[in-house]
């Protein structure tokens, strides 16, 4: 399908397109210390959380072929060094801890085995991570795209796509299976201030792969709406909490009035992973403020004068009663979401 | 009040703050020349309507003064090829070609006098236009400040402010008046994407003048009208329709339906020269769609893939049902419109 590969792996050596560069340049870098795979992932060469998990998992298959002709004791000490190391790489990222983890477990298991074979299983264990994530967007896929109907055109915020997970995305999942199927499904994308992952990375990555992608900033949804143009709004998600309250990049809560105004239905994709069941409603979910640099600054040029104040919060919390169903790879999930929710767990 | 003039008059020279500088720079561009005005309203190192207009009526006192020496005949074929060469700097500003008739008809009202007393009476009109368009700024601060109540926050978007202006703004005039009275309003400021008025000029004027003003990007509103924040939202326009129907700024309409769900009223800030009663509804308003480039680029720096499609709607329009008054300096008009505009003409 696409042109280019979020994350690629072979032999001790895992290649990621450079996600920084983007839309300028398509460039791939190669990895073959858990070294460079953890600075890959802090100075976000590789994004979204599902592919971070991933490549933080191939990162300790990388580390044991690094370790390789080291004696046993200390080829086994060097790949759990390498994980608690990767662990430190974006403290906050819930997939790449749980991705560790599953490695270390499979570590556990080959003990008693030799080095080679250990090698063998690790690098089996992340590609395992990497086709259950690639499994579960085609699924999530498939469910949004039973809510939609042949020549439809959504609407998307954020990057959700191809380039956040192993392949096909969340949010983007039905377009792209639509576009195997040779279903015409359209997209406009908002560009997303502030760090503007819908022009650089969604409308990349749909251009790329010749869906039919027309960019906006974010506050022309109205406008556009208002013309009739869009049937759906959906999106990925950070968190769901039990009630259906979903957290989501900011902007996200804005969209979701502007829909509801219109009678555009919104769909939130959302992995049963990022299902918070212990989170009773959007309220417990806190909003984390970013560097201001990210709203005064574009890459780097100055856009507002030096020393004013600015609010620059990551996401924001959509109420449930503003989402029309979320899909997750066990099936779409309709209002009311407190009651529907369990029925998945 | 503030350390910067948006424009400045004097013995035949105009003074320009350089807006296409801010907020990294603030340099003043000195003309003496009818070119150098064209150029500089082209440029838009001056911009905003009412800026234009009264740019456009110094540069023909300009232009007389460049005259001064040319035999009679000589000096009223210069003055009026001045006019009429700089209505092309934005063919598409009605205060211009506004301004530009009215010192026509002041020159011809003079041709009897000498060059030396048609200079004095353009200058002079020149100046009443820019007194007016004080006075009435003025006025419509003092109408949208009895709106308000001391403590109170406003969310404003893009800039109809003391840059696009003589002096005060439109939408931003009560929270200089405010300030002049010793009232505490505090100020919210959307950057307005694309061309980001509300990042480079709002937040810079608002700062500069010691005004509490907090940037955000615009799909943010959401997230801080949920929090209690904002107790209205005070926009410009660029036309207002009978029945009360506004075109503003792309972004005006998504935040008057996020405005709506929280109960946040809206003010339109409207000199009655923006009120057009020849134009039943917002339906009769053409949308005007700008070059690609402002989205795909920020400050000369591509964001977007090559190639992709954008849409660039330069404004939309804002239903009257959004509009909880529009404040004009003859008063403040409220629902309904369609009634209650017509008595202030």
């Amino acid at each position: 399908m696409e042109e280019f590969d979020t994350l690629r792996y072979k032999d001790g050596v895992l290649t990621l397109l450079d996600q920084t560069l983007l839309p300028e340049k398509v460039e791939y870098r190669a990895y073959d210390t858990a070294e460079g795979v953890y600075e890959a992932i802090q100075t976000m060469v590789v994004r979204g959380a599902p592919a971070i998990g991933i490549a933080a998992a191939y990162g300790m298959a990388v580390a044991a072929h690094k370790a390789a002709k080291k004696d046993k004791e200390e080829f086994i000490k060097s790949v759990l060094s390498a994980a608690r190391y990767l662990a430190e790489s974006r403290p906050t990222a819930v997939n790449l801890f749980w991705a560790l983890k599953r490695m270390e477990e499979k570590l556990d298991s080959l003990k008693g085995l030799s080095a080679e074979e250990i090698i063998r299983g690790l690098e089996a264990e992340a590609e395992a991570v990497q086709k259950e994530d690639e499994d579960a967007n085609y699924r999530i896929g498939e469910n949004l795209l039973s809510l939609l109907k042949d020549g439809d055109t959504v609407l998307t915020h954020c990057n959700a796509g191809m380039l956040a997970t192993s392949r096909y995305g969340t949010a983007l999942s039905p377009l792209y299976i639509a576009k195997e199927r040779g279903m015409r499904i359209k997209a406009y994308a908002d560009e997303t201030r502030p760090r503007l992952q819908g022009a650089t990375l969604t409308a990349f990555e749909l251009y790329k792969n010749g869906i039919d992608v027309t960019l906006i900033c974010d506050n022309m949804a109205a406008a556009v709406m208002a013309q009739g143009k869009i049937n759906a709004v959906i999106t990925g998600c950070d968190r769901v909490a039990a009630n259906g309250d979903t957290a989501n990049k900011i902007g996200t809560f804005s969209l979701s009035i502007v829909a509801k105004h219109f009678g555009v239905p919104l769909y939130i994709a959302a992995p049963t992973s990022t299902i918070d069941m212990c989170c009773t409603t959007g309220a417990d979910i806190p909003i984390e403020e970013r560097d201001p640099r990210e709203v005064t600054h574009i890459r780097g040029v100055r856009i507002a004068p030096e020393g004013v104040k600015v609010y620059n919060p990551a996401f924001d919390v959509t109420p449930a009663a503003h989402i029309a169903a979320i899909a997750t790879e066990k099936g779409v999930v309709y209002p009311p979401y407190e009651e529907n929710l369990k029925k998945i767990f």
